[in-house]
């Protein structure tokens, strides 16, 4: 039987870097795929509680090998839901993306892409993998990822994942010759500064809108930030755990 | 100067577990809240991104010295607002919950408490703690949990934190007198079952609600689901970083 794929992305179900991601995905495997009704960035791991969900299949925007299904919840609601109810049998691997927009470094936590990526795991899908391109356009060209996503999905498939880890990859903003190939790396510390921009209403209220400039000045050669700088596809092992294994013993005088 | 404590939480700015926090954190320095509106469980790092946000002075729920806040947005948001409008200085401690419910394992991934915890440390604070408690009722009693708080706030003014370090503490739901002590830890794994209840509408469409039971058999002596399931209050040091170090060299056959 062939491997069972499901599929998300944060940007809703009918995004170019979706389509681009289910193409690739089927040259390996049957395919469930479930995203959002529409675009819902910066979920996180976010879960809908305070309604129920509803989830309806699209037909005819992929071929009918290809089972899609939309929601009206999370990229992580859709994973939980399309695990339990809508696979015919469980996922070998789950897929999200690919993500218009990077989710390199400290962006993973607030991404809803990676977010689905990290549920799965917790799920116990053996292997999970989110993709996103560093270019936010809804048009965005998602041909050079296609490669490096044949690459990826076949090298997790033949050889699997360390137990508990998933893989983030982030594709830099280059025509496919420019790629100069693909990092193992360590996610990079980065921080948002200028968050809002505060303003007026005709009653004269405030309100402020999320906005922010990313920085990441002179990051390692070893993390994800540095590779997709100079060209480099990123790959960063990650996993559902936010513990900082080293500062355990450094904190002990918190122990009563 | 006195230190300035920002606080938040993620079921809203009229909770009990806030109150409690806000009357301990008062005794260590000056205090800023912003809360959300009302409660926004299982948000995560969910940041608002389709609309502005709004946030409002609210009088009378806590001694005039307390400034406190509601704003309209997830927690995440909250701490990002206040950090930037909101706070008369930068501040030196953020204080989050105390969350009617537990955080513990992997729950702390799903969770609006300890997102605005991780915010936080990326937004530069020095020292930010979540603190839960696991007991869900709005009404629940959180007096045993004043003196963990008062010393694990002291200790962390008083020491700091490892650099890029927050802390994740959990609670467990005892009379004081039966919690045996403190428990530095790391995350359990862990995985949430039957994650939804399939219900049918009036008009024959099925809808899912959110539910599911929490599993984590036989946990490690060393982590926080063992110490909460014998009587000691867990402190878990978290990092801003889903990346898996042991797995980097482990997967070095992805690199192109």
């Amino acid at each position: 039987m062939k491997p069972l794929i499901l599929i998300t992305n944060d940007d809703g179900h009918a995004a170019k870097g979706l389509r681009t991601l289910v193409e690739v995905a089927q040259e390996f495997g049957d395919i469930v795929v479930m995203a959002p009704e529409s675009n819902v960035s910066a979920k996180g791991l976010s879960l809908t509680t305070d309604r129920p969900l509803r989830a309806r299949e699209v037909v005819g925007l992929f071929q009918p090998a290809v089972k899609l299904y939309a929601c009206d919840g999370t990229p992580v609601d859709c994973i939980k839901l399309a695990y339990e109810y809508f696979c015919p049998r469980t996922p070998d691997l789950v897929l999200s993306g690919i993500n218009h927009g990077s989710n390199s470094s400290i962006n993973v936590l607030y991404s809803g892409t990676m977010g689905a990526v990290l549920e799965a795991t917790m799920l116990g899908v053996k292997a999970s993998i989110g993709f996103s391109l560093l270019n936010h356009s809804p048009n965005a060209d998602f041909s050079p990822c296609v490669p490096f996503v044949r690459h990826i999905v076949g090298t997790v498939l033949e050889k699997g994942l360390p137990d508990n880890v998933a893989l983030n990859v982030n594709i830099p903003r280059l025509p496919l010759e420019e790629i100069k190939g693909v990092r193992v790396c360590r996610q990079a510390r980065a921080c948002w500064v200028d968050s809002f921009e505060k303003r007026t209403d005709p009653r004269g209220r405030d309100y402020w809108w999320l906005t922010g400039k990313f920085q990441c000045p002179e990051p390692p050669h070893d993390s994800d930030e540095w590779a997709l700088a100079n060209g480099y596809v990123s790959v960063v092992p990650i996993h559902p755990d936010y513990t900082c294994r080293e500062a355990v013993g450094q904190i002990s005088h918190f122990a009563l």
